[in-house]
Parts: C-alpha cells; sequence; structure tokens
C-alpha cells in the first residue's frame, strides 16, 4: 500500500497441472495489485512442464514453457522456485538444488514433506531462506503460518483436523442423504473428489501424511508418516452415523495430533487418523462435503479452528500465491525464516492413548446381560458415560459412550466382552472426542 | 528449533490489566521454548500502570514496574513495547513516539487502530518497524496476519465477522434458552461479559470499530468507525429469534465488509454491523456464546473462516505475544513489515448495498392481502424467495424473505407496504445472508 520502488522477482514453476496453471493465471491477474501493496512485481519468467505441447489455458508466452526442471532451478534469473509438480522425485532434488543456490522455495507436496521434510528444513535453514509450503496441508486454508508465527509461543497441547476432502464428502453424503458408502464414494469419483484407486484418500494415509507434517509444525517435534497411527473410513455404515447422531454426534475423519507428557517428564507426540464420533455442537461438526478444517487447542489461545477449501486448483494456488508473495518480501529484505532442525520426541504408540469410545454389541435380549457387561468394563477401569438398547430379542443391541479411558485397557475390555456369553458379537468401535 | 545465537530482547509492557498481567505470565511460562525455537530470548524489563502499589499477581521483580509509561518508551535499552493499556490517549502519543525511536510496537487497542490506525501506519512505515495488532480484532484468533499476508494477493470480495462476543453470548441464551433480551443481558453482565453501561456492545459501535480495522487490512482502504452502518441487537426479541428458525436461519450480530466496483470501474468499499439471519448449514451459525469468528471470501481462496476466542485475558494475551515473537524476529532480521499508507476509496452508502431480506407483517386476515402486498414488493423490483403466513384472524402474521435487493428498494417497498389498509403494521426488519 505504501509507495516503494518495485522490486522485480522472477519465478520458476515446476509443474502446470491444475494447481500450476491457476497460480500462473492468478499471478498475471494480480500482480498488479500485489506490486501497489508491496513493492514486488512478480513475474513467471519459466515453467517446467513433461510436455510442452499441451495447451495449459494459461496467458503465457510459449518460450516460458521448458521440460527441462533442473535448468529453470540453475538459471541465475530466476529469484524463487515453486514446485507445484508432485510426487518425491525429481521434486526433492529440484527443491534440495533450489535451496543450495539460496533461491526460497514454495510448494504444495504433502508427501514429499511428510517423508523428507526435516531434510528439505534443515537445507532451508543452511541456506538462510525460505521453504514454505502453507498449500500443502489443508489447501487454501492458512494453518501452517499460524503455526509457525502467530502461535509460535503457545503451549500448544492438540491440533485436530479434517484434512481429507474426499472422505469428509463421502461421509457428508452418508449422513445428509442416507447414502451406502459404496454409492458415496461412486459420487466422489464422478466428481473428481476421489481417484480411481482411492486407498489413499479413504483409509487415511493422505490424511496421516498431513497429520505428520501437523505434527511437526505444531510441536516442533520429528514427526513422519511411518509414526501415525491411521485407520480409514471403509467400515463406517449408514447405520454407524444413524447410531452416532441418535447419541448427539456426526462421524468425521480426524486427523488428531497430541503432546503429551512422557513418564519422565518430556514431551511426547501421538498422532493419529481414525473416524470419529465428533458431539454435533463442536464447530468441526459444522464442516461438511469437501471442506476442510483445523481445531487447534492450546493452554493460553483456548481453542481455534481454521476452515476453508482443502483442495482444487484455485483455492490451493491461492495458498501458494500468499507463500510466494511472503517468500519474494523476505528475499527482498535479505532474510528468510527458515524452520531448521526438529526435536527427537518419543511417539506414544496407540495403546497409550486416551480417549473416549463408542461401541456397539449384538447381545442376548435377557436380564442380568447389561450387569455382565457393565461388569467387564469396570474391571478394566473404563467408565461407561450413556448407554441405550435399540432393537429387541435377536435384534437386541447395546450402544456405548465411554469416558475417557486408556487404549489398551479399552482393547482388553473388547477381549472380555467377546468372552461373555451374552454378546453374540461386538459391532462398530470407533473412537468419540471429548466435547 | 534451529541452534542460533540466543538474542536478547527487552520489552517494555504499558498497562498491567487483565491482557498485560496474562501475557507477563505467558513470556515467563514460555520464554525457554521461545528460545529454543527460535533464538530469541524475550525479558519483560518494564511495566508502565498507573499504580504500582496493587498486586497483579505476576512473577516481576517491584523494580520493573512503573508509573511512567514515557520513560519506559524512552529507555533506550527497551527493544518493543507493548500497549495493552488501552482507550486513545496517551495510548497514540506512547506508540508514535516508540515508532520514532525505532521500535516495533505490539497493541491490542482496537480503539485506537480504529480511530488513528494510518496514521500509526504511516508512522511505523516511515521508521521502517513494525506495529502489529492481531488481538486487537477478535482477540486470539489470527485473522490480521492472513489478511496482510497470506492473502496479500488474494482478490477478496467480503469478509463477515461475528467480531463482538458480549453480542454473541446474549444472542445465543436467546436462542437457546429462550431467555429474552433484557434476561440474556443481564446474564451477560453477571458474568463480566458486558459492561453495566452495555451500550458500545449491544448497538454495534465495538464491531463496528473492529469491521472498520478488518475493512482496512482487508482491501487496503482507509476505513474509519464513521463509514460503518451499524444497527445493535437491542431491538431482536424472542420471536424474531423463533421466526428465524423456522424458516431455517439463526440471527446473528454481523459485521460485513463488501468491495465492489463503482459505477466508474473504480474500487468502493461499503462496510455495516447489523443483526442478520444466517442460514442454519452456514459456519457462521455453529459460532455460540462468546466465540468469535471471521468468514473471508475471495475469487480464489473460496471461503475460509476463522473460529476461536474474541476476548478474555489468556486468549488476547496469546495473540499478543505471537506479535511480539514476529516483531522481536523482524528486529533482528532489521527489517519490519509495515503496512503504510492505505488507498483512498468511496465508502458506498448504506442504500447502495445489496441484501437479501426478513420482513414481517401485521396484516388483515382476508382474500387478497397476499396479492396487494405481493404488488408493492413487485413495483419495487425486490422479488420474494420464501414467504409463509403464522396466525389467523387479528393475529395474522406474513413473513417473508426476500432474493437479493437494493437497500433503497427494500426500503421503498416498506414505506408502500406502510400505506396499504390491509398491513396494521410492520414488524420485524432484519437483513439475510445468502447461503
Amino acid at each position: 500500500m505504501g509507495q516503494m520502488e518495485a522490486t522485480d522477482v522472477r519465478v520458476g514453476v515446476l509443474g502446470c497441472g491444475n494447481v500450476g496453471a491457476a497460480l500462473v493465471t492468478l499471478v498475471d491477474e494480480q500482480s498488479g495489485v500485489v506490486s501497489e501493496r508491496t513493492g514486488i512485481s512478480l513475474e513467471v519468467a519459466a515453467i517446467a512442464v513433461r510436455n510442452t505441447s499441451v495447451d495449459r489455458g494459461v496467458e503465457c508466452s510459449a518460450d516460458v514453457f521448458t521440460t527441462d526442471a533442473e535448468a529453470v532451478v540453475n538459471d541465475p534469473s530466476i529469484d524463487v522456485v515453486v514446485e507445484v509438480m508432485g510426487g518425491i522425485e525429481p521434486a526433492r532434488q529440484l527443491v534440495l538444488a533450489a535451496l543450495s543456490l539460496g533461491k526460497p522455495v514454495v510448494t504444495a507436496n504433502k508427501e514429499l514433506l511428510a517423508a523428507h521434510g526435516e531434510e528439505l528444513y534443515v537445507a532451508a535453514e543452511g541456506a538462510g531462506v525460505d521453504l514454505l509450503f502453507e498449500a500443502a496441508v489443508a489447501g487454501a486454508i492458512p494453518i501452517m503460518r499460524p503455526l509457525r508465527e502467530s502461535l509460535a509461543g503457545e503451549p500448544l497441547t492438540r491440533v485436530m483436523g479434517i484434512v481429507n476432502g474426499t472422505t469428509n464428502f463421502i461421509l457428508s453424503r452418508m449422513s445428509d442423504h442416507g447414502a451406502t458408502y459404496a454409492d458415496a464414494l461412486s459420487e466422489a469419483q464422478s466428481l473428481g473428489y476421489a481417484e480411481s484407486d482411492p486407498t489413499a484418500d479413504v483409509e487415511g494415509f493422505d490424511a496421516g501424511a498431513k497429520a505428520a507434517v501437523i505434527a511437526s509444525l505444531a510441536f516442533g517435534a520429528r514427526v513422519v508418516p511411518a509414526d501415525v497411527y491411521h485407520e480409514g473410513i471403509s467400515g463406517v455404515g449408514v447405520d454407524d452415523i444413524e447410531a452416532a447422531r441418535a447419541m448427539g454426534h456426526c462421524i468425521k475423519l480426524l486427523a488428531v495430533a497430541e503432546r503429551k507428557t512422557s513418564v519422565d517428564g518430556g514431551v511426547e507426540v501421538a498422532v493419529r487418523v481414525h473416524p470419529t464420533l465428533v458431539p454435533l455442537a463442536h464447530p468441526l461438526a459444522a464442516v461438511n462435503d469437501s471442506f476442510n478444517a483445523v481445531f487447534v487447542e492450546g493452554g493460553a489461545v483456548g481453542e481455534l479452528m481454521f476452515y476453508g477449501r482443502g483442495a482444487g486448483g484455485r483455492p490451493t494456488a491461492s495458498a501458494v500465491f500468499g507463500d510466494l508473495i511472503d517468500a519474494a518480501a523476505n528475499l527482498r529484505r535479505g532474510h528468510g525464516a527458515p524452520i531448521g532442525a526438529l526435536r527427537d520426541v518419543r511417539i506414544a504408540p496407540i495403546g497409550e492413548i486416551e480417549s473416549a469410545y463408542y461401541l456397539s454389541l449384538e447381545v442376548d435380549d435377557r436380564p442380568g446381560v447389561l450387569a455382565d457387561v457393565a461388569a467387564v468394563f469396570g474391571g478394566y477401569g473404563v467408565s461407561i458415560k450413556s448407554m441405550e438398547q435399540v432393537g429387541m430379542g435377536a435384534e437386541a443391541q447395546l450402544r456405548f459412550i465411554t469416558h475417557l479411558a486408556c487404549e489398551n485397557d479399552f482393547q482388553a475390555t473388547l477381549g472380555g466382552l467377546g468372552e461373555l456369553d451374552a454378546v453374540r458379537s461386538i459391532g462398530s468401535v470407533l473412537r468419540v472426542i471429548d466435547d
């Protein structure tokens, strides 16, 4: 907004799919406003693609396109590199090369960050330049920057996110329209929200990779995808959703990252992804369709939530664009704000987490059954918050929500329940967030 | 998180009420973590208060306290100034003095920013240092930084906020418990959420001041509180809330800032605060009690929402603390990121805005009345989206929600309806946000 001399910043873009093309268009449309506000004049000087003969629908002269991504990174006239090609290699090598040349990098690549984040953070710190990746988690939602900056001094205790739009769309369809999982999945596929092989989304791998990045930033700790326990949504039925609603909850696939105190007083971190009962009055319950949200809890800040589009070319490009402006501004100031090395902390295994649980049991419908069942809960120190019986006779089902309990104790309870004669089968088992 | 030499940063705090005391405690508790993460060692070196004999409940040696705020600002050993005293003077003079000495300033003072923001922004730019004020709008919620940084290149079209916790608490109580406005207000007063003179909150002045700051940042435009049209909630009845719910809405006091294109193709801005019907499925409808939220719409980013605590000592101090760390980091880098001058834009008067409207009419219950009423709407080009009749005979009431219409046309419609014999009186008139 002030009067400054314009600084020209030449941008090299690696990849020109949905996000890359939307970014190039956004730079074209908005560079005047950005220049007026910040004094930085952005120019997309090179775009590396696999095939230069494809029409990308962007307003660029043909000589901007090249198939030689390494040449873009090495071109001394390129000031900032944007990596939106995806995948691990060659993205990793190209990002490392750019950083080693002292060029700030903006990336939207969650797989790369989840698997090799710390190597990249350390490389950026060594070079004293920015590595920014707002778009890599929860698309358009500004969540990385608050975690790195606004909340840098906040004693965060838990971060919970709906970070996979595909599964949130499927669960919303099942919840609002009574669609089966299979029908909702094929609707998501026909709308382009789900891949033809949906495993990465529906089994929680994608959310797990994002959870690793979130936990790393929130707690300054080394967390990789292999540290993240995950369960997907393919086992969630419409009957579970209906049962949850009858007990005042909806079901969401949540990524949960918690900071805990270990027995020796140190910091430890637990990170997991699973379908979760969320109380209907909780702000996360209002996050529907393909929207994402990240809910942050801290000792001072209380509760925060960040909500928005988790995917899509233009929303994701918007986040990349914000990072690009920031990287360019820091470049002009001569100093980035790299993250650097992460602390090594103990990762608590799933058995040690505390959660409330939802459980349905098919039982014999006769006097004394509830007493037997309750005795098993009590024997493992798991206390029951609410219970209801549905159906009668051969259809009788008991549904429970517990108070907070240790996962190992709850699993032991399940084992004990399975041995009761009166329990015909254990139905659904889902974790519940406290309200 | 990396290994850096520690930089000592000495902080002068002006004011030590709820927010100041919580900040001093937070610095005390978290400075070790911050130093480890950022290499910046923060020390509260001076606290200016009106009366040094009051126990503030903070862990500070007595010689840190002084009644001489000017001396704190002028002390060459003080690197950063935090202003949490509130009010216009002497806060304005002290902030200007600190900036002129090249000291970054963090403030939580919305009145000061709303009334004198641009003077301060220009002073900060002239000195090349930071003026940060995350806590001034929506308390703990990181919204200023995204507007300044993440969304700096985003063509924002509208920002809507629930930015006054007092009125949101009152409306939530009326909605959830059927409390009258008077009862909900006195409950808010007894809980300390509302002042004994609640005018600034309930008549929308506080939200208006925040709306001016939001609009300035979102659109880079000069907007002061006098530019903001405002209506309060003291006229909202439980019957309005019930009628709204029957038509699928709740009622929230919203601050709305819109960017529009003027007839000559330039940018203009419309800013207003009023009770508003919000569709129950809208994320803002799930923001209850004293929570705040800011909903942002942009051409690329789509829809974003930021949710959290709008007030309270520790949440507000958390936002101040984040700014303080940022200011200290920029100080070490030798360069702040001041905002500078704002653009002069036309402020569109309320008559020119477009909105949907809710309207209730007491009418004679006889054939032909609806046709007469509908003819008045149609005559002014206002089209009806939904209508319902409640009550019969002398109790008959018609309730309408319109499609988008120009405010002037809608007001003319009200004038025309008032002249109909069949209309006994015009009941409630409320604006409605589109879903």
